[in-house]
């Protein structure tokens, strides 16, 4: 039976915990897109590349995270989805298959991504769910956490929380670092808040680097008010740290 | 300096994952007991025994274990919290120290506990919270559950749901099986159940035989009008199996 190559979208959900983030960098091997491809080649019995919505970090979470990949096969996206579900480790789970038009692109197709940092915010540290989220001791200001973030929102140059990114064949001069934000939700519900970025695209740690920002002016060693200062100095040694990658997860993203 | 004895009450959050439960059964020994008398004795420079309110199986989390431990010390509570948590592994927290009576016992003294089962129910499994859910594929009717489970509130005996527990000094048909369940309260959030069972005791594995017989009812392969039976029998092989230890959560103890 020949077939013709179909394209299909994926969301996945995974524990980044023991991944080496989504995509290889340097030359650590287990990656989620490695492990799927892995997956994927088995079944199709031919090497099938995935493309994703972008690379998360080492150690970063998703419950929404989208690709696609290509194959020749008369699966329908409910066997595939089964099939993969199969061959995949328990820190993977494939939650949707979708059949996609051959002009579906995982990454460049992408209209919106939303991240989620998850921080537990009380004296002592966590040990339950310690691998989904960052403990932090001292009591945040979330009033003003909250309108360090209505600072961020709108369509602005984000250079400054964009980390130097190696395996990026561009120089940073040289690239594209106009992003929207669409919203940063900031909820508190007893010890636990979390942060919600909705944006049209991430640069590199741009998440993780504006959740630092965001967590400094919580515990008051920066004021709401310098965000526009590190906006207009496009300088990333003037934000805030790098929020450790655990506390992040990939919510969804919007086509 | 001298000190007198004094009696200090913990309030614990474990990730039940790594541990062979609270405390030594067989030959295994990474418990929960045995790793905090480890930092108790490395404190105290003294042999210092730690007794639960009970013991949670291996796999089992906490979120509010209770225990107690006497020691002469001139630390104040919050020291000895400070000193423990430094001593201790990620997986388990000491989120409260207290001075305790005299007569204050983790064991005797408890009036009332709270367990929560928490399941995914949807068709594929969870890759991110795998170690902290049950995972079931087959939709669940939460309206017979809930009926099932106002059969079993009320004082009680309960022996029907009590495994065999060789560990245990009195055999079973001796013991004392009537418990009281104060309320089960079955909440839906999305793909998202949560059993709630607060007793003023539970026996041996008692809370993931009631909620491995609330699912068998939940998957129509048991009525709610069959909980009745099931009591009266007064025999375990007429409930439910029991439900996975990585489902259940130690929420809290009430003195």
């Amino acid at each position: 039976m020949s077939c013709r190559l179909r394209n299909f979208k994926l969301t996945i959900e995974y524990d980044g915990t023991d991944f080496n983030g989504w995509q290889v960098q340097g030359g650590k091997t287990r990656t989620v897109q490695a492990v799927i491809e892995t997956a994927l080649t088995r079944i199709f019995k031919k090497k099938t590349p995935l493309t994703g919505s972008g690379r998360t970090d080492s150690g970063v979470h998703a419950v929404g995270q989208v690709a696609h990949f290509q194959a020749s096969t008369a699966l329908d996206p409910r066997q595939v989805q089964k099939a993969l579900n199969a061959n995949l480790p328990p820190d993977i789970v494939i939650l949707q298959v979708q059949n996609a038009a051959p002009t579906f692109h995982a990454r460049f197709r992408a209209k919106k991504k939303t991240y989620r940092y998850t921080i537990l915010n009380r004296e002592f540290r966590c040990a339950l769910n310690r691998q989904t989220c960052h403990h932090i001791a001292r009591a945040l200001n979330v009033t003003a956490m909250r309108r360090a973030a209505k600072g961020l929102e709108g369509k602005k140059d984000f250079r400054c929380f964009m980390a130097a990114d190696p395996a990026f064949p561009i120089p940073v001069q040289e690239r594209p670092t106009v992003r929207r934000i669409h919203r940063i939700l900031i909820k508190k519900r007893g010890d636990w808040l979390t942060i919600d970025i909705q944006a049209d695209g991430f640069l590199y740690k741009m998440a993780r680097n504006i959740v630092g920002t965001l967590l400094e002016v919580g515990a008051g060693r920066r004021k709401p008010a310098d965000i526009e200062d590190i906006l207009r100095g496009q300088d990333r040694k003037k934000a805030g740290v790098t929020a450790p990658a655990h506390g992040l997860c990939l919510i969804s993203v919007e086509y």
